[in-house]
């Protein structure tokens, strides 16, 4: 499917941030010649001192691999760049773009890009720079699965969870999205968790392991969860609703008497209680997805 | 420090729910004889069947153990339980309550225990009944040190997750109830991400894999978290609560434009809003720790 380009490398990479520079590391680490480019030239001294080929401008970078990875701030950055190039440039190659957007803006990039004739992939990195090329490290794509195919193997050692997700160009920022969700949601809870332990002498580190060992078996029912929303029944597996929002009130008690902020345990007592008005004080945890399907309108 | 008393078996189980049940059964499994009673003597009968001593009264089950575990529903049914006990036969005996309740009402049941003579723990599951004797199960522990270690052998085989918190009796239920809040903020965010993803065609079981790859990494944040939060220092180690805050208002355009609930990710983009107001833009995520310390009137 996609024709012959001239190249010199095997990957392009523009925009040398943070990010870039460690995805250009990663490749270079790999073996594979590696083309650089960013707008301030010094970031890319480093790595051209680690084998990294320069070029003199976006347009040059492009045209030097069939693979050009994008990397910038934002979307508009990402126009900047790619606009600066020619379309018979860009043409036949695949350009992936890692830069983080609102799966909205991805797909009005994808568009964009696809009229300029370069095959399009829209990632999500779910990574710091430090952990790219290592195990914790999450790069996810979407886009033409051919594109993705043809190259995985390059992409692949960027992150232990490379994945693909599918055609619509919105997908890797929505399931970006999602996780950053549930990253906020952890943190949250650990570090309310944590104040209410220091408001009883109990400090951070000591909760730290105890707090990560509950987090991991609540990482096991994930599944099982999700097979009960799939399948819109819920019966309680261990703890039915009215369980849970009994413990739920003796935890804002605790936070009370101690203290300490009661508006994110209040927040999660409401959206339960919400769940119970609604017939589901029998059903499992997982009955409380339909509180989040509708729209904020919802609260009477 | 115990003084010697008289016993046929070596533990006691009173209250023969569904976790009274698990629990003995997992004494008779480690190879304990194991002397049960509960009120409804129906419920006894299995654990009979498979080796218990049978008891006809909750003081003659006292009497048979110089280690009594207690789980009835509530505090109430404790009173109900142990006050049906005289103080000569609890004497000298080593009472461990695994019935949930708050850390105040576990301090005031130790005082009122410990006035009776026994030696008292109060502990708190962190399992279901099935996973009792099992990896995913925890069990704290908090009282006289000496008591749990004398029976820390027998107590042990419980829960993979076996922990001894300190003499305050009050710290096992305060662990439970941070815990139980970090469960509810991880299946709450899952939830809600699953809730937008299915708005765009993804079904939960699909997104169950990324998002328990994604807890995982967070899991491992916990720890220099807790430093930070113990030392009261919050250096940006990847990103600042800028770049979250930004990241929050992604996740907030998602859900609105997919029509889904935008109370969750506005209530935790509030808190981060507020993190920022108060100086702390340029500082990591540990220092939303300081959003939790103040009771709820904090907000302005
Ligand atoms: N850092 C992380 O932890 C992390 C994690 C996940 C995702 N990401 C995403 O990765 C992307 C890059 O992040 P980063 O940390 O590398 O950011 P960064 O260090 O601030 O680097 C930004 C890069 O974008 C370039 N740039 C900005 N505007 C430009 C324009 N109009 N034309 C050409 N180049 C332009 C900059 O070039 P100059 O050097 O010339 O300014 C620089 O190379 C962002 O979308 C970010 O959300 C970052
Ligand atoms: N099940 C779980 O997943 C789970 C997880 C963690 C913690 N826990 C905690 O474990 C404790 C027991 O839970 P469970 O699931 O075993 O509950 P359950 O199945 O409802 O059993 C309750 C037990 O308490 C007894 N009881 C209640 N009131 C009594 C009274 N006034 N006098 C004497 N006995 C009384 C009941 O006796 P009768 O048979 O005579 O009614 C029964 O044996 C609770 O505090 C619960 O929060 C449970």
């Amino acid at each position: 499917m996609q024709p012959h380009v001239p190249s010199d490398t095997t990957v392009t990479v523009l925009g040398l941030g943070l990010m870039g520079r460690a995805l250009a590391h990663a490749f270079l680490r790999s073996g594979h010649p590696t083309t650089v480019w960013n707008r301030t030239p010094a970031k890319a001294e480093q790595l051209i001192a680690d084998g990294a080929v320069p070029a003199e401008s976006a347009a040059e970078a492009v045209a030097a691999s069939p693979l050009v990875v994008v990397c910038v701030t934002d979307g508009d950055a990402v126009r900047d760049v790619l606009g600066s190039v020619d379309a018979r440039v860009l043409e036949g190659r695949v350009v992936v773009n890692l830069t983080s957007s609102t799966s909205e803006e991805a797909r009005q990039i994808a568009e964009w890009a696809t009229g300029s004739r370069a095959t399009y992939l829209a990632g999500a990195i779910s990574a710091s720079p430090s952990d790219i090329g290592g195990e914790g490290a999450a790069i996810l794509y979407a886009g033409p699965r051919w594109a993705f195919d043809q190259h995985a193997g390059i992409l692949e050692p960027l992150a232990a969870g490379t994945t693909y997700l599918g055609e619509d160009h919105g997908l890797a920022s929505l399931y970006d999205a999602a996780t950053l969700g549930l990253m906020w949601g952890i943190l949250n809870a650990y570090l309310h968790g944590a104040a209410l332990l220091e408001a009883a002498g109990v400090d951070a580190v000591t909760f730290a392991p105890l707090a990560s060992a509950g987090v991991r078996t609540v990482v096991d029912w994930l599944p099982g969860i999700a097979e009960q929303v799939d399948t819109g029944r819920y019966p309680a597996v261990d703890a039915s609703l009215d369980i849970h929002v009994a413990a739920m009130g003796h935890l804002l008690d605790e936070n009370e008497s101690l203290g300490i902020d009661t508006g994110l345990p209040r927040f999660v007592k409401d959206l339960a209680d919400r769940a119970v008005a609604a017939g589901h004080g029998g059903s499992d945890y997982a009955a409380m997805i339909e509180q989040f399907r509708k729209p904020a309108g919802h609260f009477e």
